[in-house]
């Protein structure tokens, strides 16, 4: 069965400022000092899958610019521009539609544009063994990450051990029947989860033929299925995108994993570990790029005097630091932030605090 | 006797980096957040002389954007021009000729062009008060400035406490007879100058009639004074631009502390308190703006969550900073500079490693 690869890259988010931008979000920036997050991501599914069966799900806002910036990464027709945000379980249907109506079915690769993942084989095994699964048992497959400290920053799933299944030609990659998936657990618990072994990082990557999909939203979802069925009648027609702008901004807003994953009964999880991280947070940045002998990672034009296990990213600015340790150091467009490493998260407080302030331009 | 304003403001430095830049030192960047260093103290003297005698004296680099800078504070032909650095002695010297031959005698009130002074009527006061005393002694004047810590920074000036005097028409101010002049000590050292209580910072501030230190010039600097006298035959004269160019070049090279004050006989030191601060880093700015109720000192556009006794001095960018403490951020043109308080000294590392790895467009 042919396998296609969906990239969702509408997100937005604020927890990279300044370097995210409203016109420019985290999967369009540069952060690993070799290319833009959403084409590390393409070039990634590459591995298991044709260049020309590749998509992007994004927003009509981002869309221009995303096709600029993926430029003979894949084929400009296969950007979908959703008309309006409206969650993950229309963005996917939305491309399980479009794959079905337009190219017969096939099974799709769901990743999101921001992830880092360090080992790229990993990841092109785990992917082609879980197209392997989808394609033999018609489950709806999410893979998961086997965790490396007790992170309370993600969900969890829980496996069934005993299901443990070894996938065929799959190189030597095993699945699970799903047992339940769990909300972002306090440290106390998550620690029970990484002691535990059959817990893994919900990583937001799923794989199914789109067929199935579309079946489960059908099921499940019966709202969200007739707006995507009468999206999915106009497409190919010349009513294709007046139906799509009238009918798109009306379907529910439901996650994937609430609305499917929580409830759908043939779930599987491959447990793998191919080095990945969603770079929530700029201090995230540190894992992306290969770390001097003081233990910073730098970006740009620096002087670093005396600074140690520091990020320091420079867009057009010299920056020069002394004495600085486990800090952040950004500079980007207009815009400087400075903080400890350990309280990257609150950065978004001061996109908030922006915004609130009316301060739009640096948004 | 006719009172003239002397403002040494030839120097480069490079403790006010990033701020300060080879085309544009301390003495013209705005530190206050009101006016320039230099036309600050332009404005202070005219407490206690004439505008139109104000004179300036910096080196022929920066003399255009000396004058431009200062526009309509002074008379522009009262900007002496340094065809080359020659230490203070010359640029003193140069300054006293220049009062002797075009204006007749007068008293020179010379003062530094990049110091901080908080009260600006203790200052008036003090230099109404030596102005008074040189034109009734024939001393050489230098201003002390009572010690309010024991400062590693500055060098000392011992006060016969026996010969206090006070000074007729002087505020009340009082002189005493210099004993010595003491080089900036060890911590231990400037402990027992302070508990001493006859010893004060050597501000480099002096007042003086223009003939008394040519005189001592004459005798104690022969080889200086035979250069000055070469050139004060030539002023007013249309070789005097050339005279200028051949001989200043080659004036000696000695302060005016190490050539005449350390060996003079006759000099007298008013002790005083006006909030004097030289301004020597960059961590010396929180004096020079009234902190917010964080204890920050900020300029520019900044955004400060959770960030205490800081500096943070913006140009044309928007620094945000999140938990910091004693920190000082610095964004200037196509640099930033970050390092904690009291490491503000080791601000000259990072221009000494611009200028040794060849950065030179950020000197």
């Amino acid at each position: 069965m042919k396998r296609y690869g969906v990239v969702m890259a509408g997100g937005g988010g604020t927890r990279f400022w300044p370097l995210s931008r409203a016109e420019r979000p985290k999967q369009l920036l540069n952060l690993s000092g070799k290319d833009l997050m959403v084409n590390e991501t393409l070039e990634r599914l590459t591995g298991c899958m044709e260049r020309d069966d590749l998509f992007i799900v994004t927003n009509v806002t981002q869309a221009p610019l995303m096709a600029e910036e993926t430029e003979g990464r894949m084929q400009k027709d296969h950007i979908l521009a959703e008309p309006a945000a409206r969650n993950t379980s229309a963005c996917i249907g939305y491309a399980a539609m479009e794959i079905v109506k337009k190219y017969g079915d096939g099974i799709m690769v769901i990743v999101p544009s921001d992830h880092f993942i360090k080992d790229t084989k990993g990841f092109s095994d785990t992917i082609d063994a879980a197209i392997k699964a989808a394609e033999e048992t018609d489950a709806l497959i999410t893979i998961g990450i086997e965790p490396t400290y007790p992170a309370t920053g993600y969900g969890y799933i829980r496996a069934e051990e005993e299901s443990e299944k070894e996938i065929a030609g799959g190189h030597g990659k095993k699945s699970h029947k799903v047992a339940e998936f769990v909300e972002k657990p306090a440290l106390d618990v998550a620690k029970e989860y990484v002691a535990a072994g059959n817990y893994y990082w919900n990583s937001g990557m799923f794989v199914w033929k789109a067929s199935t999909i579309l079946s489960y939203m059908e099921k499940l979802l019966p709202d969200v299925y007739a707006c995507l069925d009468k999206i999915g009648n106009a497409l190919g027609t010349d009513k294709e995108q007046q139906i799509l702008d009238e009918v798109y901004p009306t379907i529910p807003k439901i996650s994937i994993d609430y609305g499917i994953m929580e409830r759908a009964d043939n779930i599987l999880v491959i447990p793998s570990s191919f080095g990945w991280n969603d770079i929530g947070s700029l201090d995230m940045l540190s894992l992306m790029k290969e770390a001097d002998e003081s233990g910073n990672a730098s970006y740009g034009e620096t002087l670093l005097l005396d600074t140690k296990d520091s990020i320091v990213y420079g867009t057009d600015k010299l920056i020069a630091t002394i004495g600085l340790k486990d800090m952040i150091v950004v500079q980007a467009k207009d815009a400087i932030l400075i903080c400890p490493k350990d309280r990257a998260q609150e950065v978004k407080d001061v996109v908030e605090t922006l915004k609130a302030e009316g301060r739009d331009s640096y948004l």
